[in-house]
This record gives C-alpha cells, structure tokens and sequence, in this order.
C-alpha cells in the first residue's frame, strides 16, 4: 500500500547549507531524508515546496514522499522528530491524495523577513534577524511597499543566473508589523523568485535609508534590471512561514 | 580620575559555562573582563550583581567596575560591543555614584522562566525554553503559585551546598504569561537562592502534571528540606530579566 504523506516542517537553517541536498554539505533534505529512510527501511526522496537557502529559516516549509512501509501515519510525527536534530522539527505529518505535489500543488508562499533597528541587536534574535542600527524612515518603506504589491515582472528583484520560465509573480499582500526595536516584513504571494524577499528587503532598507526614494522602486520593476535594485538582505532574517495550498 | 561604571549586559548563555569567571571554561565574566581590559589598557574586574548558571541567560544582568582611562562614558557601549561575541551585548553603560556595588546595591531582580507547552517543540525557542510536551494543568500551577509568594524561608527551594547567612527571601510576585504553546513565569524578589528559580519551577511543573497538589506547596515550604521539592528545571529556561536598584 503506497501513501502519499505531506510533511511541515520547522526548522533553524543557522547551521545548514540551506534546504536542498547537496554533496560535501549538510543540508535540511538531507537530514529529513536520513530520518526516513531510517524509519520506511528503504532509500526516500522527498519533495520540497521549494528551496531555501542557506542559513534561511522555516516555520511550515512543505514536502511530500512516498511511503511503502506499515508504518501509521500518525506516527511519522514523533518517530521522525526522536531520529532528526533539535533544530529539524516535524510540526505535521498526513496522508493526502496521490497526485499532491509539494512543489506543483502549492498556490503560495508567506515569507516573514525579520528587521533589528535596535542600536543594540536583540542577542536572542541575532540568528533570526538582519541588525540594521540605522534610522530608518518606516513611512517610506511603506510608501515603497505599496508599489512592490499586485502582479508584476520582478526580473530587477531576482538573483542573476535565476532559470525561470517567466519573471511574473503576484504579490498579495506585504504587511508590516513592528514590536519595538523589532519589525516583521510578511510577504504573501503565488510564488517568489529567487531570492526575491531578499532583494525585495535590501531594496526597502535602501529607501528607508533615504537613498532611494520610495516611488523609484516603479522605476526599478520597469528596468527589469537587477543591478537598478538595492542589495540582497542577509539569509538569517528570512524565514519562509506557510506553503499555501 | 576614576568612574565606576555600571553596565547593563543581555546574555545568550548557551555557549557558557555561566557568569563567573572560572579556569579552562568559557564564561561571560572573562570575556567582559577581556574586553574591558582590552579597552582600558590595563587589568579590569567587573563587580557582577549575580551569578548565572551555565546556560542561563540574560537581558538585563548588571555589573560594574572602576575606569581610569580617559574614554568617553557614552563610547564604552560601542567599544565594547565591536569587542565582544554577538551573543553577549551591552544595552546600557553609565557612570554612577563611586559606592553603587552591582551585587550590594541591588534591592531586587526579576528572573524569568519560558516553558514550551507544545506537543512539538518550537524551534526558535528550543534554546531559550524547557519543552514540556505533557497535558499540565495550568489552573493547579497559580494555585501553587499563590502560596510562593511573600517571605519565605525557601531552604527546601535552595540547591544543596549553597553557602547563605538566611534562608528567607521574599517574593513579590509570580506572574504567568501565555501565548499559545509558550508560557512565561516572571518572578520578582529581593533576592534569590542558589537554584531557587529553577527548583520552584520543577516542582510547579510536578503540581501541574498532578504529582503533586498545590497545597503541598505550603508543606514543602515548612520542610526546609530541599528533597520534598521537585527537580531542577533545566538551565536553558532561564532568564535574569532586570536588576533593580
């Protein structure tokens, strides 16, 4: 009896080399991988809903697998969790519909970019955050936002070397969320570039600094040109919240 | 001519071996003097309001020493920030009166305890949280709660060993926060035993899994003996929150 089982998965990406398996690395696959071949007792290969990079965090990054065994599917939870590392967490495991696909099935993606404008970083977020101690004007950053929203090219806001069959995405929603020194970017949208949010977040840091003016960022998507962006934000604040489906 | 100067520290006490300075281990007093020393140009001893154990942390730890450099009181922040780990920050640094003492000057501190509720571990928190992934009775918890508080002779609360002229403390208030799966415990007093914190939190955990009544809290108050307590509650859940002054 073969079963399709969707996994969501939490994880600290501090200490790996991003999500996707690679040799001479430890990546979150590869651990997620081990665990089940492990437990199914024969080689698996998982799904992703999509890469992350390295040091790039998940609270519900998505992959689904095949699985052969006897196993209950309510004990994929704990049983994958005592065979994995402390900062791999699976937070559900079900079985769903033989043709879901992590990757293809998912409708969205909400990513949370996490902001310090502490003078001092918060040394309990320091690994989940980029410290910008700048004064940073949140008013333009909003204004910026408002442009960046709606369907789009985002070819300036995508890494070079990027192999997509199209630039176009639709951004739903940028909501921003500030708790004292702290401030949450969430972007939800159909799908993302690569390293999209990153850019998206230097280019707003770039604006808030004042050194791009917040209507510039039309100009930007218009030049379809990465370089007329600002620069990649680091991986640390990024965290990829919900596969949407 | 000679400031003393009170620093305020936050501290992620993973990676140490505690507070104070000790040989071959790694501690948050060495790497303080270390930097102080560098910055002053000669030998530095800070006067700490209080150890932390090895993996405690701290958002607002206090401690002072004596300058005789020249340096500007408003540059020791950034100074000693470009000179410590990104793990230890100084949030605070000011001259205060010659006969402030770190330790005798404090008339109280604040700790903190996070415990993780959920069935599956947060992974952010893993670090900065006990996982408690039983059915707790948060209810019997603040009953217990209740009898903790106000002066106490806490000996049955206090780590076997610890050298002390009184027992008796007193504990303003125990205040409980939750969100979700995280709950908080605050803890206010005027000082606290060797172990004190975390030992009240393994025994209200004990109450909370139904081991224990909470009225039994009053007997073991009356017991002075540390063995009708419950056990230490890990390290890595506690937080010195606030020294007051």
């Amino acid at each position: 009896m073969k079963r399709n089982i969707k996994l969501t998965i939490s994880y600290d990406g501090t200490n790996y080399s991003g999500f996707q398996i690679q040799d001479n690395a430890s990546t979150i696959q590869e651990k997620l991988e081990k665990a089940l071949s492990r437990i199914e007792k024969h080689p698996v290969k998982v799904i992703g809903a999509g890469r992350t990079d390295a040091g790039v965090h998940a609270l519900g990054q998505v992959v689904n697998f095949y699985s052969i065994s006897s196993i209950p599917t309510d004990r994929f939870l704990p049983a994958l969790n005592s065979n994995l590392p402390f900062d791999i967490r699976i937070i559900q495991a079900e079985e769903v519909e033989e043709n879901f696909h992590a990757r293809f099935s998912a409708k969205g993606k909400i990513y949370c970019y996490t902001l310090d404008f502490g003078a001092v970083s918060n040394v309990f977020l320091r690994l989940y955050s980029a410290h910008i101690p700048y004064t940073i004007n949140l008013t333009k950053i909003k204004q910026g936002v408002a442009l960046l929203v709606g369907k789009h090219h985002y070819g300036a806001f995508c890494a070079a070397g990027a192999t997509t069959k199209t630039f176009v995405r639709m951004i739903h929603e940028i909501k921003i969320e500030q708790n004292e020194q702290i401030v949450k970017i969430y972007f939800k949208g159909n799908g993302f570039l690569y390293n999209m949010v990153r850019i998206i977040v230097g280019t707003l840091l770039e604006v808030g600094k004042g050194r791009i003016e917040p209507e510039t960022i039309k100009d930007i998507l218009d030049s379809r040109d990465r370089n007329q962006a600002g620069p990649t934000a680091p991986a640390r604040g990024l965290c990829l919240v919900k596969v949407i489906y």
